[in-house]
C-alpha cells in the first residue's frame, strides 16, 4: 500500500470494516496520515510528496461555497453519479470549478474510495466560480428520484439563502449545505503499478458477484499472465463458484499476473451502483487494490473507483 | 367550522387525529353535536338546520336490511368506491334506494369524510328496495380484489341466511353483514363558501404529495385571486419544496384567496386512493376543510372528501 | 390409510403437522412401519406386501454415488422439478439410473408427498451409472436460480471430489454432496382405489385456493355422482367461499362421490409450485388422500404428489 494513501486493506478472515484507529482525530484535520507498507512484494509506485488533502484532490478550490452556481444536466447522468458516490458516504466536498464538478470521497472504514469528476460539457448549461458545495447526498437525491430519465434537473446556489434549489419539472427543491469543513476530507489517491488490466461489462461482473454470494463472503478476481480470461471465484465452506470470463466477454489491456480476494459486500455495493450495460475496467494486481473505471454522463465524466483487498491471515 | 359539522380541525404542531372527547357516546347516537366555531374568519355558510344524521345522511332509509338486494357492476368501479371508503375506515353503513347507494364515513379522528354515490345506472344491473347494508369493507374488498378489472361482480344478499353473496367469476363469496346500527352513524355534511376552486389531474397532486413527504410532515395549498396556479408547498427544517400547477395543468374554475396547512398522511391516504388519472376539483379556502370532488363508474357516481385543515398554533 | 403408508391424515380442528411419535427411531432405519388404519369406511385397497424402502421406492438403485453420472437439461424443467420438491423438504435422495431420475420424498410432518421422475429423454444429454445422490435442494437452486429460462444446465459429478458440478452459461458451481443414508428415506407408496378423478388448470385450483385463504385454514375438494363440477369450498366462522369448476374449465375423468378436507397451508404450498397453466389430474375419495399427477419436461417426466386429509373431530 503505498504510504500515502487513506486506503488500508482490512484483514481476514473476519474483515474488520471498522477501523477507528485510523480515522483522524476530527475529519476536517485529515491529513493523509501514512501507513505502514503492508504489502513487502509491492510494486506501487507512491510519489512519496507530502500532500495534503488541501491541494492534492481538490485543486486549489477553496472550501467555501462558490459565488455563483448554475448548472443544468439529464437527471440520468446526475442519478448514476450520486448511487456510485451514496455506495460510501453520506455527504460529501463537491469541488466546482469553471470546468465542472469533481468529488472525492472514501468510505468510513478506509476501505474503498470514488473519485469522480463531471465536465461542464456534461451538464446542459453550466456556470460556476470556484468553490466547494458540502452537501448530503441522500437528500440531494431525493428531489433527483423524482425526475424522468429524461427529465432535466437544475441546481443552483441561491447566494442569498445559502441553499442549493434543485428544480425538477417544475418542481422546487431547496435544500441546506453543509459547511464542507465539517464534512470529511478528501483522502489522497494512492497511485499503484497494476499488472493486469480488462474491460468488462458490468453485468458480467454482477452475474459473478451474485454467484460469490451464493457460497461465501469474500470474492477472488485471478487473472493469469498470458491468458485472455478474468476468473471470478469464491470458496465458502462446502461449495465453491468459478466464473471465467473470456473471448467476446472481456477486452484483455495487460494480461499480467493478478490475483486478490476482496469483501464481498463492498463488491455488491460498487458493482450494483454502476448502470447496467456500462463497460467497466478493472486494474488489478497481487493482493493490491482493484480500481475500477468507467464513463459517466456519456463520456463527459469518468469515475475511478478503489476497493482495499482483503489479507487472508 | 360549522356549528353542524363533525369534522374537526387537528391541532398543530403536533396533530391529535384521536379526540375522543369529541366522539358521541356511542356511535349509533351520533347527532351532529355543534362543536366551538374555529374560524373566526371563516366565511362558512352553515345552514344552521337542526338536521340529525338520521334524516339527513341517509335520506329516510331504514337502518335495517333491504328487503332485497341485487346488482351486478363492473369490478374496476366497485374496486375505486371501495379503495375510496377504506381509506378511512373499516366498517360502512351502505344505504340502498332504487336509485342506487349512498356512503358517508368520517375517519376515527373527525379528520377526513366521503360521502360517496352510485347510481342505479352504475350497475349492469340494480334491483333493490330500501334499506341499510352494514358491511366490513375489508372483508367485501377480499373477494372483489381476485376480479380481473374486466370481470362484473355479481352482488346479492340472500334474504335466509342474511347475508351478502359476491359471485366473481364463478366463485362465491358469502359474508356476514353487521348491524348497521352498530356502525358508526353517518356525520352530517358541513357546508362552506370556499373561494377558490380549481380542477388538476390526480397524478400531479400524487406529485406534490411524494414531494412533500420528502421534507415535512403537513403540506400547504394555496392559491391567489387572480392568478391561475395552485401552489403545493412544504416546509421541513431544513429543506423545503414547491410544486406550481399551472398553465394546462390546471383549469382554475374560481381564482379566489386560500391557503390552508394539512396533514400529510391524510393527504397521501387521500389522494393514493383516487384512480390515477382522474380529473379531481379542489375546493379551498382560507384555513377551511378541502374538497375534494371526482367521478366514479364513469359519471354514474361520484364522491366528495372533505379534509379538515391543520391549524399552526 | 393403507397399512403400509408413511402418509398419515392430520387431525383438525387444529391439525398437527408435527407427529414425533410416528416418525422412526432414525431416517435410515425407515422401513414403513404400519400405522392403524383410521378410515373404517375406506375402500382402499393396500396390497399387503411388506415391501420397504430399499427395494419399492429405489428400485434396487444402491445408495452410493453413481459411479459416473454428467448431464445437461433445459433450466425451466430443473427448476420445476427442484421447485415441487422443495416444497416439502430441504434435502433428498437422488435415485439414478441409465433411465434417468427419480425422487421421492416425504414432509417431516408425513402429511404430503413428492414422487417424481425425470426420463433420460427429459435431458438433452444423460449419461450415468446406477446409484443415489444426496443432495441439499435448496443450495442446488442456488445456481440454477442464476440461469435464464432458456439456459441448460449441466450437471456432472466430479469422481474425484465427490462433489456435484452445476455448470451455467459460463458459471461453475461446485456443491458438497451428502451421504444418502443420512437423508431420511424415501417412505413406501400407499395405494388407493379413488371414486373420483377429474383434470382441470392449476391456475383454477389456484384460484380456489386463494379464495379459500381469505376465510379459513382449510379447505374442501368435493364431486358428486354423476355430476361433471369440482367443488372448492372453505369455511370460516362468518364468511365461506365456494367455487365452482365445470364446463371448460374441467375434464372429469371419474364422476364419483367424493369429499375431503385439507390443510390450506399444505394445499398453497403444493399449488404455487405448479407451473401456471399446467393441466393437474386430481384423484379423490371420501376423507381419503388427495393425489395430484401432472408432467414434468413437456411429458419426458411427471410428478405424483399426495396430501393427507384433515380429518375432523
Amino acid at each position: 500500500m503505498s504510504t500515502d494513501s487513506d486506503i488500508e486493506p482490512n484483514r481476514g478472515p473476519e474483515p474488520t470494516l471498522e477501523q477507528p484507529e485510523t480515522e483522524p482525530p476530527t475529519p476536517a484535520d485529515d491529513d493523509g496520515e501514512s501507513t505502514p507498507n503492508d504489502h513487502p512484494e509491492s510494486t506501487a509506485d507512491p510519489d512519496g510528496e507530502d500532500s495534503t488533502e488541501e491541494t492534492t484532490p481538490a485543486e486549489g478550490v477553496p472550501d467555501e461555497p462558490p459565488a455563483s452556481f448554475r448548472a443544468t444536466i439529464q437527471a440520468a447522468y446526475l442519478k448514476t453519479a450520486l448511487s456510485s458516490l451514496r455506495a460510501l458516504v453520506d455527504e460529501a466536498r463537491i469541488r466546482v470549478t469553471e470546468d465542472g464538478l469533481t468529488v472525492r470521497a472514501v468510505d468510513s472504514a478506509n476501505v474503498a474510495m470514488d473519485d469522480l469528476e463531471l465536465e461542464a460539457a456534461a451538464f446542459e448549461s453550466f456556470e460556476a466560480s470556484p468553490g466547494t458545495l458540502g452537501l448530503n447526498l441522500d437528500r440531494l437525491a431525493d428531489p433527483v428520484r423524482l425526475a424522468s430519465k429524461d427529465d432535466l434537473v437544475q441546481l443552483f446556489l441561491d447566494p442569498e439563502s445559502g441553499k442549493l434549489i434543485v428544480v425538477v419539472d417544475g418542481l422546487r427543491y431547496s435544500m441546506a449545505c453543509i459547511d464542507s469543513k465539517t464534512i470529511r476530507a478528501e483522502p489522497t489517491l494512492p497511485e499503484f503499478d497494476l499488472s493486469a488490466a480488462v474491460t468488462v461489462d458490468r453485468d458480467a461482473l454482477q452475474r459473478g458477484v451474485k454467484a460469490a454470494d451464493l457460497v461465501a463472503d469474500h470474492v477472488r478476481l485471478r487473472m493469469e499472465a498470458g491468458v485472455d480470461a478474468l476468473v471470478i471465484e469464491a470458496e465458502g465452506d462446502t461449495d465453491a463458484v468459478t466464473l471465467e470470463l473470456d473471448g467476446d466477454d472481456i477486452e484483455v489491456l495487460a494480461a499480467g499476473e493478478a490475483s486478490t480476494l476482496f469483501n464481498l459486500d463492498y463488491c455488491k455495493k460498487l458493482v450494483r451502483t454502476i448502470p447496467a450495460g456500462t463497460p467497466v475496467t478493472l486494474d488489478l494486481g497481487e493482493d493490491f487494490p482493484l480500481i475500477l473505471s468507467y464513463e459517466l454522463a456519456d463520456g463527459d465524466g469518468a469515475i475511478t473507483r478503489m476497493l482495499a483487498p482483503r489479507i487472508e491471515t
